[in-house]
């Protein structure tokens, strides 16, 4: 039986998708090109316009799909999960391409005259998530105030991020959240919370 | 009596550097070109390559010079220093042209194939001298790392800044400078710090 048609649209989509972010993360959005990232899909140009109209658009689709294209660990929330969720995505810089060019369209997207907070946005939404959960199991401080806190974290994060991608490729990207999470706990934590949460001990270096 | 040649170089060179800078400013690195900097600068061609010889190695130079840009208030050293310092490059990334140019090559150099973290290293030393400064002071607490912290606090404002742009194009920097404090002075500052640091008590939003 042949496939329903709009199941093979979803399909053709998502590897259209998965090819942009290849070419995006490989040459940077000004050197990419739909040509490209059609080849690389393997789709006729036909398949392409039904889809995404301009290199804009497919660079814009990258960058709003963040979520999709990681699939953090369900168990743990709390601090405890919140800690883990920024050495998970840290790895995942390093080996989720798909993630790492969504990342990378988000902090160039000034570079094709974008300026769109989904992808931060969405950030928040997790980590407030997190941090509520925080707050139920008595981990935070009364003067911590979950949103504020999840909009700070999300920026502190995606500049940590960014340094450590041109001082070393994100290699150390592991060492640069310890020493983040060092200043940030005393902060926010109760002492309950402070005694739960476990900082990786020995963090590795990451492949650059 | 004519300008002494070496002199006139030096001078040709910064009118260089500034169109540059405001090039990039209004069209990105991709969409500048050295055509329209030469425009700008109102110079020849060979002053130009007598100088820069490409595109490239004028955002290069652009990038790396954003600590001349910016001409921050010498009083005030310590944690108070710091904080101030926060605020008032909040203010030239919407004022400053230059220095919001070279902080957006620091951002965006990815597309241009660079990786380059001396801007960055740089604000790393400017906020080690504030903190040595605060230690001497006692307003630092005994477990906090001055390099350490410089690092922290250079990745955090960078990501702040960059969150602040996609969502406001920076005109809500200052609020949200004020919430990375509330969640930093705890727990890097003595009693005493925290009792001499003032945060701005209204930030009023920035024009963006």
């Amino acid at each position: 039986m042949a496939e329903p048609k709009q199941e093979r649209a979803v399909r053709t989509r998502d590897t259209i998708l998965t090819a942009a972010a290849e070419i995006f993360d490989e040459y940077g959005y000004s050197g990419a090109s739909i040509n490209k990232i059609m080849t690389r899909a393997n789709v006729t140009q036909g398949g392409m316009y039904f889809h995404f109209k301009s290199k804009r658009e497919l660079a814009q689709a990258v960058l709003t799909h963040q979520q999709e294209f990681v699939d953090p660990p369900a168990e743990g929330f709390g601090l405890q999960g919140l800690v883990d969720l920024t050495f998970f995505t840290a790895h995942q810089l390093t080996s989720n391409v798909l993630f790492r060019a969504s990342v990378r369209l988000a902090v160039e997207q000034g570079e094709f005259g974008q300026r769109d907070d989904t992808a931060y946005q969405e950030w928040v939404e997790q980590l407030y998530v997190h941090l509520c959960a925080a707050r139920e199991q008595g981990e935070l401080l009364p003067e911590v105030d979950e949103r504020e806190l999840a909009n700070v974290l999300v920026g502190a994060y995606t500049g940590t991020q960014i340094f450590s991608n041109v001082a070393s490729g994100h290699a150390d990207l592991p060492e640069r959240l310890v020493s983040m999470w060092r200043y940030f706990l005393p902060a926010i934590a109760t002492p309950h919370g402070l005694a739960r949460v476990e900082l990786p001990a020995h963090v590795a270096r990451l492949a650059a």
